[in-house]
């Protein structure tokens, strides 16, 4: 597309056009960071960015700038196409998404794929190969199940859902519209409950289900387990990323973000937009309060109010943890410290 | 059911049943927990369950409770259906095998599944849709093999073993009566093992096996690797979790618990009776011992001795981390603290 | 094998056969350890090994021995054959390559894999039941894609590659000669790219793709993710193992080691051979040195230079914290000593 045609799509966004130059109205083919970008490419910075400085040798064609006068004047030194938005990064987004439109698997079920009798299928839905439909469940509208996917019996899947290769749905998961499971995930596997017993543990049949609310998008071999009873709900727009464990019974708010190789245990909560960095993981029935922040690593063994940012582990408010960390560093040193003044005194 | 029927079959359980009134006698439909359930659902509450206050409220129709007078009082004045019994968690685990009979899938060989001419496979046996099954393989009486399911070859698969879909399976791999691999498991991969050299690392030939004993449960994506020489072995009637890694050559005992994202490091033994919290890591060649318990996030580095209860990183009995968990809150504090005293003693 | 085959083979090998007897020249199946060792087995031992004791009292038939005088008469005592190398682990690697030599599938495609009309494919090459492989794709002579496979379009494997069981390569991956792909890892998923709005979080697209440079091997389970733009790639000779995650955009040097349950975020660099540990997390755009180790379960917060050995969370040189920990384990005495310091003193 050219950069005029950026333009138009811009003037109307979220990302809020400010100014913009179409200089020679380049030809865009695609998406670039700063300092690999070629002529026929776009870029973006944001406010702050570390590659600022890489705007003047930058061979991109053209570039999308925070409000920010001085890379404007590069920009226009340079001849770029350039536009200043109030929000490059979500700007860089639609971008990508008029370059990149989504490629959809071709509607219709691949001839190898084995469907149950009773199962309902909607309009417009792609079904690939060798994927394997139990009995009663429902494949919404406009959903496309990429090969090799095993849904069991009694699924409910939402329209427009897209389910990567090789995942599983066990039985009596619902998903809510537009959601996204990405390959080898597992939804609504049996929650790991054991009944410790003289003879050695005894399993606790998990006979609730899982539901995912509309928009929620699941990442590859990640788990999301079943409850003993009632539902594991993961709520509207959260975004779990790879190889995360939700146990049995776990709620989580509207719009979270859970990072790769979170681990949630089973009955604790999550509010709204509560975000969990890398390998974070959270305790039993411990309840995160809306919009809380836990930094990598982190483990919330208790309740954690809203807005909160935690760290370390057990987790505390983060500019504590800051202060402890950097005091651990230090400790050889105070524990001779305290040494040597008990010496001198000669107590 | 009716509670009725409920309460013959407890009359005969390890449950204990101390006491009970049939009440209105009701028909139970599901379980539920306590602050969720409806007229024909049945609930419970442990001893010490903070729940319990929900009794007063709650609309369920019969409940389990322990040896407790008060309780029980509240369930005599709500003219509920009630039990009393020793253990109410292990009778709601019989409760609600009673209501919810495991649905096994139709017994047969699907016409998709691929099988090698010479799979040996036993009496009673289900395998679904696109099931992969590898040369000399066999199949023990009244196991269930889920679609997608690969078993390579030389697998010997035990009696009554339920392996869910799209789970892997490698070569020599042996299981025990009753064991259950979940969705997207992998068993007997090849173990991480390679030798340094100038060109860089090569491959240490894997040559051992993974065997699992009777009554094993291996949870969704996680992974049991085989090693070089020799097998790793899971002990029988251990339960095992989502995500979890176990490295080549591991051993572990009978009736271990392994929580999610736990990782056992190559050549680590577990004794009996182990139970390692989420994320747990153990170290190659580490040894723990009979009925150990790691706190969730602990890394274990050296051998645990038996029934100690460990926590932090590098692991420490737990009353002992605990302690200095609480210490580390206040380190800039009492850092601060010395310097000031040095400072008043002019030193 | 005769143990003089093996002795023929270690003349030339880069191991440095130093000295050896052929006692009755074994004939040998097998490799074990030195403690489970029977007649028809050959083992090894390394300087300082922790089995050395058992060479004594082993029933190996064969041994193979680092430079020391001590084991090699008691090898010689025991009229064991044995050998002598400089580097009896390579060695070790050697022996177990001749005694099992990989098994090969089968050349040839199954009937039930699913192909694409206009996929390329190499001579020698075996595609497995149930494979699917999507429009444009490539596969590189010589390469095995074992059952369940799923390949999506436009992918090109390598010659040589070995792809396991129900593992899934998403669109423009591209990986060099001889790579191993294990069972149910995801290659060139979306990475985890989300901007946040008033409406909740919108997906950043992720164009980029996932190379794989030469002899890459990536364990079951691991994930690695393609980025918004540019590449993902893992240099030529890394080693991956299971449940890894590698996040949109990471780039890794040649020859890296990473243990299972590792998580690079994203945009995170590492340099030549560098080492992780189990569980160990990078952060975002994090950049560690050439050659750099870190221990089990450390958190990389910022960049390591080459070389350095670090631990803990967050990482800091491995020599330090090993004091600071074992200082930490005495913090509430250095607690009380301080404060009854403080009351002595009448503070």
């Amino acid at each position: 597309m050219r950069f005029s045609d950026l333009i138009s799509v811009l003037k109307t966004s979220d990302s809020q056009l400010l100014s913009y130059d179409l200089g020679s109205d380049p030809q865009l083919l695609k998406g670039a960071s700063l300092d690999q970008a070629e002529k026929n490419q776009i870029s973006f910075l944001e406010q702050g960015n570390s590659l600022a400085s890489e705007l003047l040798t930058s061979e991109a064609g053209a570039i999308l700038l925070p409000a920010n006068n001085e890379l404007r004047l590069i920009a226009e030194q340079k001849q770029l196409a350039w536009a200043i938005v109030k929000d490059p990064r979500l700007a860089f987004a639609e971008t990508l998404e008029l370059l990149h439109p989504p490629k959809l698997p071709t509607k219709g079920i691949h001839p190898t794929a084995v469907i149950s009798a009773d199962v309902s299928i909607g309009n417009d839905v792609s079904i690939g190969a060798n994927v394997s439909i139990g009995a009663r469940s429902k494949i919404g509208a406009g959903s496309h199940i990429h090969p090799g996917v095993v849904i069991y019996e009694d699924v409910l899947i939402g329209e427009e859902n897209e389910i990567h290769a090789n995942s599983v749905i066990h039985p009596n998961t619902c998903t809510g519209k537009k959601c996204v499971i990405n390959s080898n995930a597992v939804i609504g596997s049996e929650g790991f409950g054991f009944v410790p017993t003289t003879q050695g543990w005894r399993k606790m049949p998990q006979t609730g289900y899982v539901e995912l609310e509309e928009g929620v998008e699941i990442g590859s071999c990640s788990t999301i387990d079943r409850p003993c009873v009632g539902k594991t709900k993961i709520g509207a727009g959260t975004k779990i990323d790879n190889l995360v464990q939700i146990g049995h019974g776990v709620k989580t708010g509207k719009s979270c973000a859970l990072a790769a190789q979170v681990g949630i245990a089973g009955g604790a909560k999550l509010g709204d937009g509560v975000i969990l960095a890398g390998q974070v993981g959270v305790a039993n029935r411990a309840v995160v309060g809306d919009r809380a922040i836990a930094s990598s690593k982190s483990g919330i063994h208790k309740d954690i109010p809203p807005g909160e940012v935690v760290s370390g582990f057990p987790a505390i408010p983060n500019r504590l943890w800051l202060r402890c960390s950097a005091t651990f560093n230090k400790l050889p040193e105070i524990a001779k410290s305290l040494r040597d003044l008990k010496k001198e005194l000669s107590l």
